[in-house]
């Protein structure tokens, strides 16, 4: 039985690869989180549990596709960048981004009990949409990067005063809502300090900032180079000799995948860590942290 | 601190709405699914366990999306297909692909140690990358998915005789595919009767035709209606009183999804369950099938 | 000087091939076509010599480009429909987009001088922007040409009765269009008939219905098949024999291009012509008519 | 008559606006040129009135959209440039190809009789095809333009030595074509200086170099400023008051359009004129050059 009859309708598959030289943001959401926060009973306004759950799946991703260089979640959401020099799947959208939302939710799903132990999944099960965005410009990738954790920022402070409001406060939703209505960020502050003595510079960094996971190497002195000029300048990937590739290969498999929760709009951040946008890995510290 | 500084990054999304009024089928791959049968140690030429597995995973996808009608798997593949008038996620292409690629992929994870019992997962997890493609006609999906179900047969028939010449018949993997370069299927079938006393007829049906996944209701007589004519006529989503799309919704929900292996290239398949293109849920049979 | 160091740029083309087996419309629209008309003196509401104008143009258009079936035409505008089984430049849709707007152009231009012989052009000249739409069944599409027919009789009797009030009733535009705010098409019927002694209906065809330009053959006996069925139930281009294909060129390049004003928005229209959505040649009449 | 009904159609426009902050290429290229070319008897190997009615066109074209920074012509192409910044059209593909293929096929119509007064066009009309390609960095711009600019050298010299050979030289196409297999750039030179006496570096600018359209301002000494790496540091437009604004759109619209015949691919080019990468108009020269 030849299958040539109806191999045509292979002519109706679309190419859907991503603009060359360009940075490819693959952001992953949960879907229904809310719903699913609820069923397993997660902590308000933040469940360290859930977030290093996240955390711990994004690592995973990171370590199974050395192509991503940097990867930021807050809440039930995480970004994955893919140098604008990468050519994984030929940048085809669908592939990218399928993949990143499959091997995250493999490893969601599998490092579930690890966090919570006491509260087996059941269907219907978590799971994330994907979507990728390229972005042309440095500037461009670090605005994306900044829009996202300050949107942590605004998002928890808030949720951190509504649930003092409530749980300390002694109010409903409704109430808490109204009272926050048109606060800015320094009310809110306000209202955690002098009704509740709460400091909000002293709660959690995780919470705070969010989640930075990258590979780790020493830190360069700042100033040393801008590497966002040079990074931009390139027009395509740079031809490199097979020793070279190989040795690049060996050096971020031995480098620790970390997750941090710094401030990642900065240019600090960046200067310090040239490789992020380079692609070239640095070098392995000699004594590496204990994990 | 106000967002809007960077949220002129949002911009840069692209939008990715599939053509209304066409068939969408998403497929998921098994990635680097060799490796993966090679590491858990699966059967050959088939794993009856991980067959089965796929079976559960899409079953699930299914349950959780209504709007899929059909889905069809084999081997490390499995087709999902969503009617002409879908309108779920706007039609956008990463969400339906990543929705099914994630949703897919949880289960797979969760349900392995039911099939899998004595074999833990353990990283790398599997994965599965998937992409959208759109079809006009009833014509063109019937032939996609009869494209699919002859590489299936293709591949099984290679597959048994190949597996036969190893295990039964003591060559080793160059002489098998030497002998089979060049032949017909006549000429496996006649190699795997003559040799091994096999008849490729009875192998198991799954094996050979694959698995189809639908929500079953009542056969209809043939010959009533032209389906294909019929939904092919029709330009957009019909407008449904909310009563009608509650009754339609409901009876969905009761509808049991089944899993069978049956030749979906032949009109009979279609023209017995016009639900399939139609998409109006038929009758609930009254005394459903024990599960 | 080799050419190898830049031809890596080829490589930021992305494909944009139109989904197969589906209707392509390309309408093309004049731009700043109110200045234009302003400049040149255009009769209102309808200067039958640019409408003239712009029929010879889309003539020339099906002329030179034999995969257009239909095209309709009203104002500055005109749509032209490639059969679902083209093939030209792959339907590349910025090939076919560009094409029909710079032929278009070609021809506007260069018939000017004969419709306009007193009024000769200077820039900055009149110049039509593009753009392609996929219509999968063959009601999508005829529901496109429906919305343009309709379209072209509310603004054509609204334009009517407008200039009516003005020219011949004396009122200034914000009057006029004060007058028409919230009336339905029976009361601007009743204006033009009781103010002005206008029946509309006794209007120019071509101003009511806008103009239709396809190949013409005998008209077929209504009824005698269902070629809408028909066609949309076709998956892919029918094979054809090499002396078939050119027995069908050679009868559609001796076809006569007409212009007609006829309601397309019955079936009747269609049913006569089989032609337009089968794509087959029909009989060429024994007389032509004079053109 | 109400549209409602039919309205649901404009449904299956889908959007194709271009990436933002990316270089924009809009190229357009004669269809079927070389039997054009015969038709009126374009000269060999190159005919200097059919370039200068290309660079008329294209000049216009620029006059008409000043969002266009620069343009490279060369045969029966021109590859017009619009600034990454450019939001005209939203940037919609379709819009910006048609656009520019329609205006420019407008005046060649138009131009034609200036620059072959005595051959008249006649059906069927020159007409032009059009793509768009997106550029991220300023460097993969400026290797475009030298892609297209070699690309003219190499087919010039290859032209120019093929049809020294024909008519000089008193050959037939196939042994002018055999006698070049295989040879280089220097054969080439060397066949032209030794057998017909004849210095390649003495023939036309032109035809050489191509054409570049661009806006005229007081050159800049270079090295001030290294104006690649400034321009792909930019983000995003930057917000310009209104005043600002009104005195660029001014200076832009004072400035000559001029064409001239310079080496694109060294820097000197861009360096001395670094509003054609910057965007910001530069000094209009106090004595403008007479056209």
């Amino acid at each position: 039985m030849a299958n040539s009859k109806f191999e045509y309708v292979k002519q109706f598959e679309q190419p859907d690869n991503l603009l060359p030289n360009t940075w490819v943001v693959v952001r992953v959401d949960g879907r229904g989180f809310t719903k699913f926060a609820y069923k397993y009973g997660f902590e308000k306004p933040n469940d360290k549990r859930a977030l290093e759950l996240m955390n711990a799946a994004a690592r995973a991703v990171m370590a199974e596709l050395p192509d991503i260089t940097i990867a930021y979640g807050v809440s039930d959401e995480y970004s994955f960048v893919f140098h604008k020099t990468c050519s994984l799947f030929e940048r085809r959208s669908s592939k990218l981004v399928s993949t990143i939302a499959s091997t995250f939710t493999a490893y969601y799903v599998y490092f579930w009990s690890t966090y919570f132990p006491d509260t087996p999944l059941s269907p219907p099960l978590p799971s994330f949409d994907g979507r990728a965005v390229c972005y042309p410009a440095v500037q461009n990738l670090r605005d994306y990067m900044s829009w996202r954790q300050v949107d942590c920022h605004i998002n928890n402070l808030y949720n951190t005063t509504f649930w003092a409001l409530i749980s300390l406060g002694g109010m409903d939703a409704t109430e808490a809502e109204k009272t926050l209505k048109g606060t800015y960020a320094a009310d809110k502050n306000e209202i955690l300090f002098s009704r509740f003595g709460i400091n909000y510079n002293n709660e959690s960094e995780m919470c705070k900032k969010g989640s930075v996971v990258f590979r780790d190497y020493e830190l360069v002195e700042p100033g040393a180079l801008n590497i966002t000029t040079e990074v931009d300048s390139l027009p395509e990937p740079v031809e490199q000799s097979k020793t070279q590739a190989e040795n690049d290969r060996k050096r971020r498999a031995k480098a620790r995948i970390v997750v941090e929760h710094l401030d990642i709009i900065k240019d600090e951040f960046w200067d310090q860590r040239p490789w992020l946008l380079s692609n070239k890995p640095g070098k392995i510290p000699k004594e590496p942290k204990v994990d």
